[in-house]
């Protein structure tokens, strides 16, 4: 008998999403069958991952560790594939109905580049794509007619709210931040945190770097990038609030007064999930959330002498072209070296604007730009971090 | 030039939700047209109204305040009716476009139910016509193709939040009670309370009636058997949280694990307006909902030990059939009672629970069971307040 499920391809698989998405997957099998897998170097797990879901191609960062796998993998029906071209072959193949796009950083771009040319339906969940090439990836996207559906719980949240809204009577839209874990802590206090405590997130189970990320609030400021991308709004529509309990990710602002606001527990299955059967929604097995137990939802303006990066985030917001990817080079350099505890936490702003502000705007035609700025930026804030540690 | 704006039925003009609904109108003039206003007693009131908006036809409930009308207004071109069937004359001209059904209590059923024959739009803020006759009225909306859209603020929250979602996907619908002026008093002391502390609601401006209604929760519990029949959900998908500060008026859960919510600041003006221009979205001059002046926002369960009243709606929506019209009617003349100053807020459930309670059940084909119904329980409950005060 034919087998009429929709074909699932993972880029990132060995990630935090991408586990996710496997185990969506697995659920909801009787509807999904993975057909691609792309990871980083985490050899064993691919292994493991391709031997539960059968894929007829993965692809993994080296030629090495894609030897290795070969060896490893007992079955033979298998295409494997190394490097940025394996992981976009795994990307771009026609046979994707949905592909999820989920490797870390700049190195999503170009699978991501190339499943959205492929036409199909992309679950995006690598945030750079939008943030350093997102007019770029629109305009592919209308070319190709690629739906390009967030994965990120904020803008999920702003796609469930916007359904049926036209654009125009949409006033605002606001993605609600967490604050992370200094939200509380007098600015005077946050200069001193170390790694340890900048990864304790009060809510969200994420990656390291993004963790950091979420403390400066640049990651918010990088979201806000992300929105005017995906939902065509122009900078002046978008906002941030924090929202310490993380129960409302999004809100849709109308002319008329009313507010839409999409809430759920901190579990990204959620919209994990909602991204692969958009417009369906099929049942969870989470518990329903409660607003009893959720306590009191609050929600504060954020302060701009505490969250230095995301003022440079809204410039790179508002002023467009090569600003924001600039920005996200200098914010990657500068996060790496906390995290390697080169700098106190108090320093990755100093850092970032230092990075970023030798950038001079220039606009973005296409994917070799974005990479030539990506790599300057990050030379410049590394020749800065050597001459100031 | 012809005049092509929609043409627009208030019935109920006099009132908190006629008035409101006129701003609303002198406001979009460009848009809407007013051509019927239906009154009660207030003479003065209507000629004022009728003078600023020259509707074709107006009604009052007496003939001889018809005539007072008559005699004081200067103009020629208006018509002047009275009675049941004057002011379903003005809800059932095939002119109007939109119907706004504002009558307060069990009289707004008759010209409701004329609105929905013509097949035109009814906005409807007569929260007894679906209480009391919801089945009927359906059915009658199906036949002539008439669109019923809430003007309730909660159930206008369930509406746009229900929107583009297949109602198979909706797990739940939660209406949120402001728990009226007793929430925090300790049941021991809610019995002895007065009507004047009973009508200081914490949110909303409405009539005293209902303003009692909601001390004792049983406007929320009718509210549920209203959303039974707004939007076909049956009684088990249905439910109410205690949400003091009124910002978040429904939420709308999905088997996936996202909720969806609609919240605003509590002005009429707002779900007015949007059953008005819906689908369309209109500017509102008001400031927009600011969540961070509004505080922390919390959820409570209901507790059935202080709002004894909510339990018995909870019985008629599940059991249906005229158990709803009968507790309606019960209550009314409870909370007529309690506010004349002949009975203690304490006893509104007492003397409820005993009409309602002597009513057996029996299922309701037409308007005139639904009045019948409605006019045993009066009298049986009159009766029952006599003996026992």
């Amino acid at each position: 008998m034919e087998d009429r499920r929709e074909t699932l391809a993972i880029l990132g698989s060995t990630g935090s999403i991408g586990r996710s998405t496997l185990e969506v997957a697995a659920r909801l099998r009787e509807r999904f069958r993975v057909v691609g897998l792309a990871a980083g170097s985490n050899v064993t797990l691919l292994l493991e991952q391709a031997r539960v879901f059968g894929p007829e191609i993965v692809s993994l960062r080296t030629e090495r560790d894609a030897a290795e796998f070969r060896r490893r993998y007992g079955r033979k029906k298998v295409r494997v594939v190394s490097g940025p071209e394996g992981a976009a072959e795994v990307a771009g193949r026609l046979g994707n109905d949905v592909v999820v796009s989920a490797i870390t950083g700049i190195d999503g771009l170009g699978p991501t580049l190339a499943a959205v040319r492929s036409g199909t339906r992309v679950a995006l969940a690598n945030k750079e794509s939008l943030v350093v090439a997102g007019a770029f990836l629109r305009k592919e996207a209308r070319r190709s007619g690629s739906r390009i559906l967030p994965v990120d719980s904020e803008h999920s949240g702003v796609f469930q709210c916007l359904a049926r809204e036209k654009r125009r009577f949409v006033s605002r839209v606001i993605l609600t931040a967490s604050g992370g874990p200094f939200f509380r802590t007098p600015v005077s206090e946050i200069a001193d945190k170390t790694p340890e405590e900048a990864l304790r997130h009060p809510r969200w189970k994420m990656g390291r770097k993004v963790t950091v990320a979420s403390a400066t609030l640049m990651t918010k400021g990088l979201e806000l990038i992300e929105a005017r991308w995906l939902f065509d709004l122009e900078p002046s529509r978008l906002d941030v609030l924090i929202h310490p309990q993380s129960v409302v990710h999004a809100l849709v602002e109308l002319r008329d007064g009313s507010v839409l606001a999409q809430l759920s527990r901190t579990d990204m299955k959620i919209p994990i999930q909602y991204a692969l059967t958009w417009p369906e929604r099929e049942a969870s097995p989470l518990a329903p959330l409660d607003l009893v137990r959720a306590g009191a939802l609050e929600f504060h303006p954020v302060e701009p002498a505490k969250f230095p990066l995301f003022a440079l985030a809204r410039t790179a917001l508002e002023e467009g072209e090569s600003l924001p990817a600039a920005l996200n080079a200098a914010n990657e350099v500068a996060v790496a070296a906390f995290l390697a505890g080169r700098i106190r936490f108090g320093r990755i702003a100093e850092i970032v604007e230092l990075g970023f502000g030798g950038h001079i705007k220039r606009s973005v035609r296409g994917l070799a730009e974005v990479f030539e700025i990506d790599r300057e930026t990050r030379e410049r804030t590394r020749k800065i971090l050597e001459q100031r540690t």
